[in-house]
């Protein structure tokens, strides 16, 4: 049979590396997936070909993506530009000439997801975007499929790698976050702009997408609460480890009474569950069903090669179901377009969480007492207290506390009090803590 | 649209947690499968009615699976009954009746598959055998299709959760494995006759099935080799966990460059590998593609309901998938049934890894000088080695080795050498070693 012929709109890391995986693993992915598989039709503003292994089996390489989705020959189109503009257009646009896309965009998927699953279903294609969550990770598959009998309770993943090695290394070697950060600046593992990375922004965009496959919702990213790792201190750090946790900057998305929650920010979680123990650059992601129990998806998260791998992994999919009735087709957020469901996502305020505290309060008498007679009036208890010894010559003792489960906006009127005693003088320190389990 | 019948054979632990799994969350899989799936016809032996939530969905309960496989109502078939006969008999009847298979029958894939998934190929359906290989985690899935794009170099699982339950007390408690079985038995975990379990018969048919998905080559469970842990000392748990190992009961399939290794056994693996901290009866399959680097899927491997969930996927998968033309359907075995290559399975005298040893020598000068020369006579080389001092009153020391890669067969003569030695007056203790990476 006639190789199926592929578009590919960029020429970056994933693209060189989707390149690559289908150069070296040509024969064996035909004999996967039933037919060859071949870069008739390539565009990149800018590329270096000499880093790109296979780059001489591309049919036709330009510098206009919109050559490309026009391109008559081509049947899937594969958008690897990244961002929201034009990217978004080009994904239209070849829906719209009835091509089938796959794309590793994450922003793109969580932001305009919605319209472009519109997009597809009306012109019977299928949009793949295996690579927009934890890189190599089948973990969309997983969801979408795997785990199709199941009520998914609560997912919590790793699913930013800067974050996973930054936290890493200030618990490996008690090092500092700004100092750690620059190092992985300098080895390629953080931005030069790392705010998407340590602000939980990309973070927010994958744990979006996984929110609407395990819960059947619409997309929106909007509604997702992001905290950063910015502000994470050493000694947090070191406190959370002497009390036999370790502090990860997960993706929580939770189905709660009241609706669904979608959180982003670091989180303790127990140093003997074998998420905590994911660490550097790899990602990892937990999800609990409720016929499964817990189940764990762990691997590369980032990178050239893994990307490519779900990137082709994608497009092998859609060359095996080519034929496919498209009502037959897995549907994009794993519940059929019809079915999606309008229960709401909530605001972190109403959050249940437990939380780690860390306060700095004048070490005499009668404190102690006063903070957690605040707490108890807000109906938080507390499960341990370790009071530490005053620094040399300081009047001011660190506190630390982890306290059972609270909603949020109870939390933050304890806090507001605590912080209005005299005897407090610095804010309070506060880190969600999630046992995961149950 | 009309739910799909589907017919059920068995109504044991698994029948009764896909009878509960469908009930329960009906509505949820008929959103995201697109219809509804209804038990038109179950039959079984015998049963506990009052033990299965949701037995009153069910259309019709007879004692008769033929008349289940001949009923004409019925457009899938799900096997639980488990063995080799009648099942094959019932799945090759259903198949030529024109009905869709799913089954969590491991023995049977794996002895009888290539006849199955041939019949199945003629007729054209499909038999799903997801719940076969480490009951609710996705791993079929994610190697035929999440993982297309690679090539797999190994897969090494702990794919048997009463033999993991065993070795991971032994470890944590320092218990003998005769005790720790007996409790295995008592708490359900273990069968009243082990041995499908503890002697690795049980991990040697999955693992032959995830072989042939990694490497594209027929199902060949005779050729799978097989050791228990049945000779697993207290002392050498210990003795590994003193060098920084554990003892874990893996199946390993490695592609190396004479042939396929297929090999369940005792594994040392360093305590730092993620596997190595999947405890209990958990299940765990680490696999290593060139593209995505090692990924790891986790969960229970066994038990009602986390099996339902995978037979219940597979389900949804030929649900959504009813309309689709065949031959446009993920091939059974990951690779076109025409693309199957002939690679040898090894034996495992070829097959390359390294090992712990522990001998029992005589406590005087030379012995040590004796062992070494004979080691390296046949190219083994010692990574670390540890004497340990004798016990009160003993002339005997136990003398603990790790050694670099070496070919079986070597190993095998070099032991028979040692064991030679007037000096060394019990057989050696041996047990493969894997750092699992690279």
């Amino acid at each position: 049979m006639e190789p199926v012929k592929v578009g590919l709109l960029g020429l970056g890391t994933v693209g060189g590396g989707t390149v690559s995986v289908l150069t070296r693993n040509a024969a064996e992915i035909a004999r996967r997936a039933g037919r060859g598989i071949e870069i008739a039709h390539a565009a990149a503003r800018e590329y270096k070909p000499e880093a790109i292994d296979g780059i001489g089996q591309i049919g036709q390489i330009g510098d206009d993506a919109f050559a490309v989705v026009e391109d008559p020959e081509i049947q899937i189109v594969i958008e690897l530009i990244g961002g929201y503009s034009p990217a978004r257009e080009l994904v239209l646009k070849a829906i719209e000439n009835g091509k089938h896309v796959v794309t590793a965009n994450k922003a793109l998927i969580a932001k305009h997801g919605n319209e472009i699953f519109a997009a597809a279903q009306k012109h019977g294609v299928t949009v793949g975007f295996e690579a927009a969550v934890a890189g190599g990770i089948p973990i969309i598959k997983a969801l979408r499929e795997g785990l199709a009998a199941n009520h998914i309770e609560w997912i919590a993943g790793i699913i930013n790698g800067t974050g996973n090695f930054i936290l890493t290394e200030m618990r490996d070697k008690g090092r500092d976050f700004a100092d750690v950060l620059a190092e992985a600046q300098a080895l390629g593992y953080a931005e030069a702009d790392p705010t998407f990375d340590v602000e939980g922004i990309d973070a927010a965009h994958k744990l979006t997408i996984l929110g609407s496959l395990a819960f059947g919702i619409p997309l929106q990213f909007d509604r997702c609460f992001t905290e950063g790792i910015s502000k994470i201190d050493a000694q947090d750090v070191a406190y959370a480890t002497e009390l036999g946790y370790r502090i990860k900057h997960l993706g929580i998305a939770r189905r709660s009474a009241g609706g669904i929650e979608l959180r982003v920010h670091p989180t303790l979680i127990p140093e003997r569950r074998l998420i905590a123990n994911v660490d550097g650059v790899m990602n990892a992601v937990l999800v609990k069903g409720d016929a499964v129990g817990p189940t764990l998806y762990y691997g590369a998260g980032a990178g050239s090669l893994p990307t490519a791998s779900a990137v082709v992994a994608d497009l092998v999919d859609v060359v095996r179901a080519l034929t496919t009735d498209p009502t037959n087709r897995v549907p994009h957020l794993a519940f059929q377009p019809d079915e999606l469901a309008d229960t709401p996502v909530l605001p972190i305020e109403e959050v249940e969480t437990a939380y780690y505290l860390r306060l700095s309060a004048l070490d005499k008498p009668g404190v102690m007492a006063r903070i957690a007679s605040i707490l108890g009036d807000q109906g938080i208890s507390i499960e341990a207290i370790k009071q530490k010894e005053p620094a040399e010559g300081e009047s001011h003792v660190p506190l630390v506390m982890l306290t059972h489960r609270v909603v949020e906006g109870q939390m933050n009127q304890a806090i507001a009090q605590i912080e209005a005693l005299d005897s407090v003088t610095e804010p309070v320190v506060r880190i969600r803590m999630e046992t995961l389990s149950g």
